[in-house]
């Protein structure tokens, strides 16, 4: 069972990876008590003098007292000369709390300040869970002193556990890049799917690396791949008020720093940056509440790749869509519709519409080669792949979202109450 | 029980309103089993000579054949001077056809212009029900000289109920204004919401008066009120690849022509109108799939109207306030993550939200005149008001949907197989 009593996602994973520790970042993870009783609600990472920062945050224009902070925070700058640290809660998101969010802030920020000798400015913070409500930051700031003191380079697992909320499975993915003189590695943990948690519980991403690297190329690392992983995911259309990744960098891999991401080592750190983010974007997916279905929505020969997003998120977000690979059915129609409201330039006579290798629909009308059982015998899978080609230029763009069921339904008609 | 054996929505009206006969338009409906057995699924409608028209289609870039060809037809103008005629039928909705679409569109209505002597660059044609198959017009066709001499001025409950695919119940709306020398009397019908039926089936309506009005005007007095009417309300926030709106005015009332929207019985005229396109499209609302609760959602205080009608269709759409809504569940938490999601100017600490009277935030925080109990009890009503200002500006926009429910789920992930 998952944290919030709800039976494991069918599309979960066999198990949490098997993470590389990443030298210069450490983990502590206690029960706090802010909402949930029996679990690890708080984590805190120290991360070590000299490392380097990158992060991205939600836009919503109500978006709660800790990513304006996080914001401010490293808007002065990337670097950590001194260190650097970040504390999570669940259970509660500080969010539309007015003032007293960030007095909030404050308060949680400066005791990890005081408790790890980490300047006030370079300690980040998020909150997930109920919205609203003031925090009870005392009960945080009781734990911080024993969390310090308990901070160790193997607790990325238990960090993964206590920062879920109605997440099933804890989500982890890794890589090792080959850099110039020594391999670079990469471990981040995440929780969330955009807002498919209730009540604000959020999508919370923290990658480490011990690469060397200046902030602002990793800014760039981490901005340049935001489009293709946590940007193209989707399981609700609900946006939340306290979405944030960060990225920290510790530089004490043995390979040369990097100085260029075009080419060589940095390109290659680049790709497996990435690809660790489309991992966690895809469990963060393969949680999606209720979901029993992981679908890929593949786009091309769109006018632009703007307009391949719109199509293959007008797609993916398409209740009627959902419902219907819920259902088993290879109802290419919806897909048609889904096409057409989406505002991108489309053609109906020149769209094709695959399942997996199937072509089900082209030259404006049902495949000649279209069969109906087949269609119906693909439906069943667990992985779907969803492709359309629209035939008006190069555009593509693909997106991951999972199918709308009862289970959504019985999650949020009555979570809160 | 509806047409397609589901349960009359709970909040359907007592029974189809007695609507008044205009002087001039005649219906007659008829089986012919293009898909359904044991029930009416074609109406032709016989508008006399003399009478202007007017229409709205949707924007879908997959628009089905019919919605192109009455597009062009209506570019010509709307003046009907040898008289016009609508054929609709349900069951298949002719869309994603290729270019057999088109052929069975001009093979329908040039058995409708030979039937009736209406020039067939006058008769608009409306189809809806599954798409990407061939619609079997020869069935339709068959019946169409029945259909013609059977045409009766009474006939708009039958044609109501003949157009209705998974609604569960028949939808009509009327007005009578006091024009300048007589009455004017407007009566219409509708099917379905947006796409919340299944497989395309999609929102038809046909609005008729027996005023007397240039073909220019009339189409103004139409597209002025579209934004606070059809483009007001959402169930599942598909769009349809056959929407269609078609309004006609006969002239035979014995009020003096309309020659002006500004004022006097033209104003009272655009009004109504208006009233009867807001009672049809709050109806079709009333049959979302599965809903229980009718909403409105009042958007005060934007930057522009356009601003308050992202804010509203953002609150309107979201899945988690719809089965917040469901669970009668005064989670207000997630129409502050639906506001910040929108797009749409908007501070924090300037929102206030009220659900019917009461106000549960404000100033960036929960009200502290926020009542538990209060919030509950008002969540079990069946129309709920939920009312947002976001305090920046003077734009302000209405819109109506339903909750998600069970039952969207039930219908929507297995209908079509």
């Amino acid at each position: 069972m998952g944290k919030a009593g709800l039976p494991v996602s069918p599309l979960a994973p066999a198990g949490f990876p098997d993470l590389p520790v990443i030298d210069g970042v450490q983990f502590a993870s206690g029960a706090a008590g802010v909402k949930y009783q029996g679990r690890t609600d708080v984590t805190l990472i120290r991360i070590a003098p000299g490392s380097t920062l990158a992060g991205a945050f939600t836009k919503s224009s109500t978006r709660a007292a800790c990513i304006l902070d996080n914001q401010a925070k490293l808007a002065q700058g990337g670097d950590a000369p001194d260190g650097a640290a970040i504390i999570v809660n669940s259970g509660n998101a500080n969010a539309f709390t007015g003032a007293r969010g960030q007095e909030s802030v404050d308060a949680v920020t400066g005791a990890v300040a005081q408790a790890t000798g980490v300047p006030a400015d370079r300690v980040f913070s998020s909150s997930t869970g109920v919205i609203g409500e003031p925090l009870p930051h005392d009960r945080i700031i009781a734990i911080v002193d024993e969390l310090a003191a308990s901070l160790d380079a193997g607790g990325i697992a238990d960090a993964a556990r206590a920062i879920m909320t109605t997440d099933t499975f804890p989500k982890g993915a890794s890589a090792v890049v080959a850099g110039e003189g020594g391999e670079i590695r990469i471990a981040g943990i995440a929780k969330g799917s955009g807002m498919i948690a209730p009540d604000m519980a959020t999508m919370l991403v923290y990658v480490f690396t011990d690469a060397a690297i200046a902030s602002p190329l990793l800014q760039q690392a981490l901005s340049s791949g935001l489009d293709s992983t946590f940007n193209a995911i989707t399981v609700d259309s609900d946006t939340s008020t306290s979405d944030a990744l960060v990225l920290a960098a510790t530089g004490r891999s043995a390979a040369a720093p990097i100085t260029s991401l075009d080419g060589g080592a940095g390109a290659a750190f680049v790709t497996a940056l990435h690809g660790v983010m489309r991992d966690l974007a895809q469990l963060v997916v393969r949680d999606g509440e209720g979901a029993t279905k992981f679908v890929e929505v593949q786009v091309t020969g769109a006018a632009s790749d703007a307009d391949a997003h719109k199509v293959a998120m007008a797609i993916a977000n398409s209740p009627l869509v959902k419902t219907a690979i819920a259902g088993e059915d290879a109802n290419w129609g919806r897909i048609v519709a889904a096409v057409g409201k989406s505002g991108a330039k489309a053609d109906r006579d020149r769209l094709t519409i695959r399942f997996g290798d199937m072509v089900l629909a082209e030259n404006g009308w049902r495949s000649p080669s279209y069969d109906e059982d087949k269609a119906s015998a693909y439906m069943k899978r667990q992985d779907l792949v969803i492709a359309v080609d629209l035939g008006v230029g190069q555009g593509a763009r693909t997106v991951w979202t999972c199918d709308l069921t009862h289970g959504y339904i019985d999650i949020n008609a009555d979570y809160r109450s």
